[in-house]
């Protein structure tokens, strides 16, 4: 296998052949995924860093690697003996790569990249900036693609059918409801690029990636027609019959970009869900319709037959979840158990429970300190055996054909000191008094994030994030455009008004690095309360049920109605997990739920 | 004198010899002030409708006045009898003037309005919507100064200086801060029309506008100039003398129309606050710089030396309260006692104290059912006399020279209801808890406004309207950009990130149509707390010191830290009130003050 610094030797050659003066690889896919398949890691391939988040520039003089301040000491790391120069993001004076280019690029020269793996709006921008420099775009070829001996292949994994029962509506039902949208928006077509708004359209689910439920696919849907373009060996002949009933037309994958060429008439586009390379193949003389994508809101606000499966996914997580506390306080110091093991007993569990399909995301088992860094990944190198003292976080959740859950429990393995309870009770107060919010209509996260961090910036203490996000039906893990942040961060499309359906986790946290970490994490359905003279007040049902730990709790801290509050959660935790639990697990769950 | 329909003709007449079709008149003055003077009132003029808020449209056909749902009731009954048609804002259906506008105006004619009581943005949407109609502006006559016999004349009051004692940085100070936001924005030259931002430029306050302490004037400020349009009979030999100190030339009141036809360079432009005739004269070559005058954030956060004075105006304004308080309890059912009379007393009371110049605003006085009414004016027709029992409504506030100020009280005057104390308890709970909220550099009112408002949207019950709004330094009670308010409304400036020195009041209530009103006002600087590693932390200081009235108060309501918050506010409003009282007073101060 060739070095990193020979693969930016290779890459060199073929822009120079093409005249290109610098190359710019992110780290997407063609479909802006949050998670992405190994056969789209290119700047991986090229850099050799392999975290999340990142993206390289190569031009013959310099090679530049990005990443964000999670990733510092890694990349160093990785690319020391190269010669990548790492740029950290966010730091002081450090340039961003749009502000890199525009800099370093000759007036009249040419920026390559390819178009399928940059969102339009960041093509538009390049363009703008550029401009200024008469800097040319190509964007039609993936340069790494001619380096990249043995690339691993793109995912041949089956596609598979949502049952209506588990989806609520037939995509008939859908495709009439988003053509009412497109008209409102006085548009004729639409083009689906993004993969949950597609398996959600179709009500059907793939596994092309993983932890997303998914198929890589494309959609255009007009006022009579609607197209999908995805690889026809995924299908199999029931989901083939379906989309004939529903009038589905199917074409192979990549027919998406000559077929958007003859496209006519006024095209809904959302630049940021749309690849730069369909964006360019648009006629020149069709309308451009720029709004939000209309499945983001359809898919976030979920009917009443996805409810009740979320529900009844929720009641089996939460049976998983109990299951594991209750192992876990049981064995610990008496077996063996690290971070690795207690995630993968976590994931039996959930595979014991009815229609369990995959993890929702790469499980954060965490103990003392290692719980403190919010995005942990244990490795065999890294991890810690757990003993029966101080505080475990496990942050876990599961693809269910009923639903996709994501739920944190932090637990105490032994006696904790005082600092440690007190802290945990502020994130249980704010949790619960999120949760036991009642609003009217019209109310963002923006306003609501405060219940939640209260007891904590009271203590001039906070976490360094949103409280929740918004969260897929056997979808996504993170999903637009719901989510409680106290921050106006536009990009982020998590704070729209809440809509009664909509599904967000409720996650506070105390993060003391060196120390401990903890976080609760409960999952909360927007329903309505009373409309009167006022407007139409909402509050919020919680599907997730596992007990909060009472070690880790000292109810000094709390006044009577978080009592109150925990009191009745813990009742209906009782309530509803015990009857999936044998007799002497009921007793110890009598325990963890006891009045306080 | 003319009724409303001779006075339409008129106009009519002088819109045909200028072949106008439609006439625009708007409630504003030429500064886009709240409260404006009786030379503006040119709707009120045409149409006979004396509210606060409304517009006119006349065309040889029709006559039309807009007006919001405060004003219904009154509108209907001032037009009566003439040819107006009554438009009712924000009903269903109901035409907004611009598309109003857009409907009837024929191709190729001609609007018109008097371009200095519109702002430039008003008069930017107008050029765009009557574009496609290709319909021209004529907004450099004031038509109804045509036909107004006996006009009131322009305000002629004097002008007086504002010591930096009070200020706390003189104009060259300020001048120096402005030019380098100027630079920043890279804009050469800047014009301010909003009157508060003037007065507080060149520390200088009038009478031309009751409640607010200003004086008609406009202002250019280059990199080199600062130039003041004022009607120069209103300025004594010192302020002239400090003016010259400071390089401010003083040019007439109206010379800036043609002065700005010779600006040069950058000009930074605030279109919301920037009539639309001074904008249309600005040279085609200029460069305009849109931008939020940087005066705005400069006047809210108040310096060191204005937040000492803002504490001091505030304790006379609460031994004043206090007094009322103590006055109205021990006379009510005694002697005869209205909401105009209460009124008349509060404000004998302010004129008793130190520096005090005028009220605020127009005090709202109102007994039982009239306390529903956010914006009830008592009146010798409307008003109550009030009654050993119930409650009552006062707020007020003062313009001192040390200070603006904006209070609210609501007294029980006898035995009140459980309902009516579950409600006023709630309203105090939720002001104490936003007066006590710790929270990170960065928050918006937006962010915070639940914690006021909590207690009620627990019961499902809500105040239509913010929480609270800026207050300005001895200028307008309303000031923008900092507030209280939930849902985000761009055009109300009132959301911006809080920063230390800004001052907001926090106004929480209950408003029951036909019942009763509540509402508890005090006022709150930004001030600093710790800064750690999640960042600078801030709190706010209460600088509003009277005694919430106990005996609408059932403490059964509140919890723990509720009634420890509300112990230690009367304990501080007992030190800091007390000194300034007769011993009798003292004596029932404590009382109303005591630890429940």
């Amino acid at each position: 296998m060739s070095t990193v610094n020979e693969k930016i030797a290779k890459l060199r050659e073929v822009m120079k052949e093409r005249n290109i003066f610098a190359y710019y690889i992110p780290s997407s896919d063609f479909h802006e995924s949050e998670y992405v398949g190994s056969y789209f890691k290119s700047r991986e391939f090229v850099s050799g860093f392999t975290g999340s988040a990142g993206l390289v520039v190569v031009t013959q003089e310099e090679a530049i690697l990005w990443t964000d301040g999670r990733y510092f000491i890694q990349a160093e790391q990785e690319i020391e003996g190269t010669e990548l120069v790492l740029f950290r993001q966010g730091e002081k004076d450090v340039k961003t790569p749009k502000k890199y280019l525009e800099k370093v690029m000759p007036n009249g020269s040419k920026l390559g990249f390819d178009g399928r793996v940059i969102n339009a709006k960041e093509g538009l921008d390049f363009e703008k900036v550029l401009s200024k420099k008469e800097v040319t775009i190509s964007y039609n070829e993936d340069l790494v693609d001619l380096i990249w001996e043995n690339r691993p292949e793109l995912p041949k994994e089956k596609s598979f059918l949502l049952d209506v029962k588990y989806a609520g509506k037939s995509t008939s039902e859908k495709l009439v409801e988003l053509r009412k949208e497109m008209k409102k928006k006085k548009s004729t077509s639409h083009i689906l690029t993004t993969l949950d708004d597609i398996a959600w359209l179709y009500n059907f689910r793939g596994r092309d990636i993983k932890f997303s439920p998914v198929t890589l696919a494309y959609s255009v849907i007009t006022e009579s027609e609607a197209v999908l373009f995805v690889d026809k060996s995924k299908l199999s002949e029931e989901i083939c019959a379906e989309f004939a009933k529903d009038n589905v037309e199917v074409k192979a994958y990549n027919d998406i970009y000559e077929y958007v060429k003859n496209i006519e008439g006024a095209v809904l586009v959302d630049l940021e869900r749309m690849n730069y390379a369909i964006y360019k193949n648009l006629p020149k003389d069709v309308t451009k319709v720029k709004a939000q994508n209309p499945t983001i809101l359809s898919k976030a606000i979920k009917n009443s037959v996805e409810i009740e499966n979320i529900r009844n996914s929720h009641l089996k997580d939460g049976v998983a979840c109990t299951k594991f506390m209750i192992w876990l306080k049981q064995n610990i110091g008496k077996t063996t158990i690290t971070e690795i093991t207690a995630a993968q007993k976590m994931e039996e569990l959930r595979k014991e429970q009815d229609l369990f399909i995959e993890p929702s995301f790469n499980t954060i088992s965490a103990y003392k300190d290692h719980a403190a860094m919010m995005h942990y990944s244990a490795t065999e190198q890294n991890q810690y055996t757990l003993e029966p003292e101080h505080l475990y976080l496990i942050d876990s959740g599961g693809q269910y054909f009923d639903g996709t859950t994501d739920i944190t429990r932090t637990i105490a393995l032994g006696e904790v000191d005082e600092e440690i309870k007190k802290h945990f009770t502020a994130v249980v107060r704010g949790m619960l008094t999120l949760s036991n919010a009642r609003f009217l209509h019209g109310v963002r996260g923006l306003n609501l994030d405060i219940l939640a961090r209260k007891p904590l910036w009271d203590m001039m203490l906070d976490y360094r994030c949103g409280t929740g996000h918004g969260i897929g039906f056997l979808l996504n893990v993170h999903e637009a455009p719901n989510g409680f942040r106290w921050k106006i961060v536009p990009e982020r499309n998590d704070s729209c008004e809440l809509e009664v359906g909509m599904v967000t986790t409720n996650e506070p946290g105390v993060y003391v690095g060196g120390s401990h970490g903890i976080r609760i994490e409960n999952e909360l359905i927007v329903q309505e309360l009373e409309n009167n003279e006022y407007g139409q007040f909402l509050h919020f049902e919680t599907v997730t049920f596992a007990p909060i730990d009472l070690d880790a709790i000292n109810p000094k801290y709390m006044n009577e109605e978080e009592k109150q509050m925990l009191n009745n959660y813990h009742k209906q935790v009782f309530e509803k997990i015990s009857p999936f639990l044998s007799s002497e697990e009921q007793e110890i769950l009598k325990g963890y739920t006891k009045e306080i």
